[in-house]
């Protein structure tokens, strides 16, 4: 290989300080009192306040000194039987512990037993711990603007004119082109890939091998082939999206491709050019969305989704896993299918076409009689 | 890049120089008279052919000083809001402007007026400028031959045995292994992967992540779980083939997998090992294409369609959004569903379905009556 | 890093030294007789043993000198036609050579010719070589641990306190967080990125761009918004695991995502925290299988195929390709369709489906004819 490779001997310029730990956990064992983890989680005890918990577990696989949650009535009857000490519930089943000989776990009782179990997780998560500075094999092209206490990690391509926000972390082999601006506590997982002109908001999380701002597909029909439409818009992504492991966001052909403030996206996604996507909307796995459709706020599309170009999806619909939405949505409902249909109607018409095979055989013997009862009247 | 980020002042050599600069965008404000943007495209102005234009941009979000574009009639309204200075414009509509207060906004009149969008933002956009060299951390293998005045970013590999064409463009953190042929002209966006072997023509352009040529799914059943068949084949790109994003190309398991010249391919598209297609064939993002499928030319399939092994689509044919093809379609016609079928009989049975709750119905209607007429005559 | 970037000296004992090379193969022409072949494989000669075969082909393109192979008795009328030297048939083709002018071609005659042909390619495929050694553009982060006699290619990240097994091969560009296992023979192709914990067997291949153990779709609606729920599992890959390019694993919520010994997983593939797959399965490319979704072992899920959350699909399960499964399916059946059911009824089914614009012909028909029918009695 080329002699090219030993990394440079000359360090980051002063101010910058040099980024010379890799990123690690720190795994110190938390402990906190039941009536300390209510207090913290919001929630009432039933049971003993004082007993101490260390850690979050399923309900199945928590030992002592672990909290677990319930937050479907179906899974009640594992109070039972799990070795969890402590269990968050709804007041629903905070009554289950009355009768027999007395409450095993503790019990914490909260209106949201899920947010109070994820924040539960959040208190005794091990803590990611990035050092500050950059990498002396990162390229920083010289025209970028680094906030402070950013973290810079080995092999990082920062182009020219782009500029990171404070304690940014931009973790190895991710490249983040030219004319771009990454907000402030924005993390960046290996390998991932900003194009040139992105904008992209606080607190936003993008794991491995995402690709921002790709060309989208655009190709006008020549007299042999294909003209290809030099796509020159950008991709806004606002604070706090979330986004997947290998997922694709293209950037507008023209304008912009956007992503609205809270909107969390899953893996394996496809967004091609001039997507508009609301507020605190969730695009689950595999989903793709066609050019220029237009997507609400707190709307949720489920697993394998697809949504044909240049339709509007309304604020809080819902579509079914692998459905296929192709034409305008209004607000509010619950939709499934390809084509996408209201799920009442969806679901009558699966059930039917269950017994299509069946309604064939009646219909042949309909026919028959039908048959056999004009030949008798015509006989009279 | 600490030292190499700075502007280098030594020009690169002929041959390997050094790359030393990152890539950018010229921002030049360009400005042309609508009447020599007419003579670039091809068309005829009606109006002011002196008038200035600077850019390209949607009939919404036009200024003046930019042109904009209305390939659809059904648009033709907004000719009487968009403040663009002209319109690119089909010779139907041409004649919309005669009436009322004359035009306001002149008209580019043209036979195919997304065409010459397409060309006008290809005049308006800015350039891309990479730097000819090779960066001192790319690793270069002995034996690879590069052309002239290549572009060889920081981090990219290129394998033994690899030929590079002149001026092909490859970006950081590119893994090109050895053996691999790499057209004139081709740019490989960041982190793309090309697995030993792989042709690849002149012209190309393959987005950020895309996998080329790696290991298909060939695993032969044994005894006790499955023998791994070693995927010895390649992959062949012809000229002008472009690849979005996180796309995958496997290599064929015994000879190549193909794909034909002017091909466009999408993002997060799955093409498995000995898949043929023709020219000037797009396929649009999640599409699915099993291991020796044979697509023609100039064929169409949409977004998410998924295709068996071993079937051949004829040229020219057209398969709508998340059909699934799993028999051999005869050049020529526009298929639907899954499995597909020519779309005006699976229109025809789409609608039907929507019908068969109401069918049942009236089976079960129709049963009763026949019922009670058997019974009458029966009396009778 | 900067300091921890060299090898080692603690870590490398003498004999290990620096990769200093690219990986290579070794294009030795091979050379066996038919009957050693046999031998090899397993199988009975009819025809000259004493013939030199040097490749496999496929049937169609395979020249003198090459072996090819017949898994599918309908493609036996090639035999007339090959001009392969040798091909690897079923006993119930061994006695077409019988009869007219004798066999041309050689046969290798065995109960399992797909699995013979795929031992085949292996005996003759190109060796992969990788040198031994770190290169010095390598991160290994200090308390690593390498096994004796691994491949660590430029340009790969190594965390704190993970463990690389004996010979594994680390391609460039890899990344592999703090706290992995990764075992014996393992090789992990350019750009995969492994997170934090996760625990990889032996003779595990995980090609180029794939994500193992990122964060699952995790959000507890909070009064605005949601709140992301730390994922603190991990992901566990068992001996012999393979998988495509691009694919997506999520690390488990709490606990482990589990992938059983010998499961092969294809492209573009999406598996959400926590699903757990036995041993010996078969994922083929697009598939999705959404959180917690237990499936079997020696299930093979068709490309595309999608399962819902929380499911259990059981051992030996088949699922046709783009299915969704919505329930638990019992051991050993096939299925089809979204939902999924039993491939006979699906089938039937669908028959019925295109069989549907008739059907409401007939049912329009009957009911006039009933209509008349009532009214003649009613006149009578």
């Amino acid at each position: 290989m080329s002699r090219n490779t030993k990394p440079s001997k000359k360090l980051s310029p002063p101010g910058r300080g040099t980024l010379q730990r890799a990123p690690t956990t720190r795994q110190d064992q938390k402990s906190l009192t039941l009536g300390e983890l209510a207090r913290r989680l919001g929630g009432k005890v039933v049971g003993n306040k004082g007993i101490s918990i260390r850690g979050v577990m399923t309900i199945d696989e928590a030992q002592a000194g672990d909290i677990t949650f319930i937050a479907n009535e179906k899974y009640s009857k594992k109070l039972a039987t799990t070795r969890a000490s402590a269990v968050i519930v709804s007041p629903a089943l905070s009554g289950q512990q009355s009768g027999g000989q007395g409450p095993k776990p503790a019990l914490l009782v909260t209106e949201n037993p899920y947010l109070a179990f994820a924040r539960a997780v959040d208190l005794f998560k091990p803590e990611e711990v990035h050092p500050k500075g950059i990498h002396p094999t990162a390229t920083i092209c010289p025209t970028a603007r680094l906030g402070q206490e950013v973290s810079i990690y080995p092999r990082v391509f920062v182009g020219d004119r782009t500029r990171l926000g404070d304690r940014a972390v931009i973790m190895p082999n991710v490249y983040v082109g030219e004319d771009c601006q990454i907000g402030e506590d924005t993390i960046l997982y290996p390998n991932v890939v900003i194009y040139p002109g992105t904008v992209i908001g606080k607190r936003v999380r993008i794991h491995s091998n995402t690709v921002i701002g790709s060309s989208g597909f655009g190709f006008a029909p020549e007299e042999e082939g294909y003209f290809s439409i030099h796509q020159v818009g950008n991709t806004i992504l606002e604070d706090e999206v979330e986004i997947g492991a290998n997922t694709t966001i293209q950037r507008g052909a023209l304008g912009a491709t956007r992503i609205g403030r809270g909107t969390k996206i899953g893996s394996q996604v496809q967004i091609a050019h001039n997507v508009e996507i609301g507020e605190n909307t969730l695009l689950i796995g595999q989903v793709g969305i066609a050019g220029s459709a237009k997507i609400g706020s707190r709307v949720i599309l489920a697993g394998g989704v697809g949504v044909v170009g240049h339709v509007t999806v309304g604020d809080d619909v819902k579509v079914g896993a692998r459905s296929g939405v192709t034409n305008d949505l209004p607000s509010g409902g619950t939709y499934l299918g390809y084509p996408a249909e209201p799920i009442k109607k969806m679901r009558r018409t699966q059930v039917a076409m269950h017994r299509l095979p069946a309604m064939m055989e009646l219909l042949r013997s309909l026919k028959k009689k039908v048959a056999e009862l004009e030949k008798r009247l015509d006989l009279e």
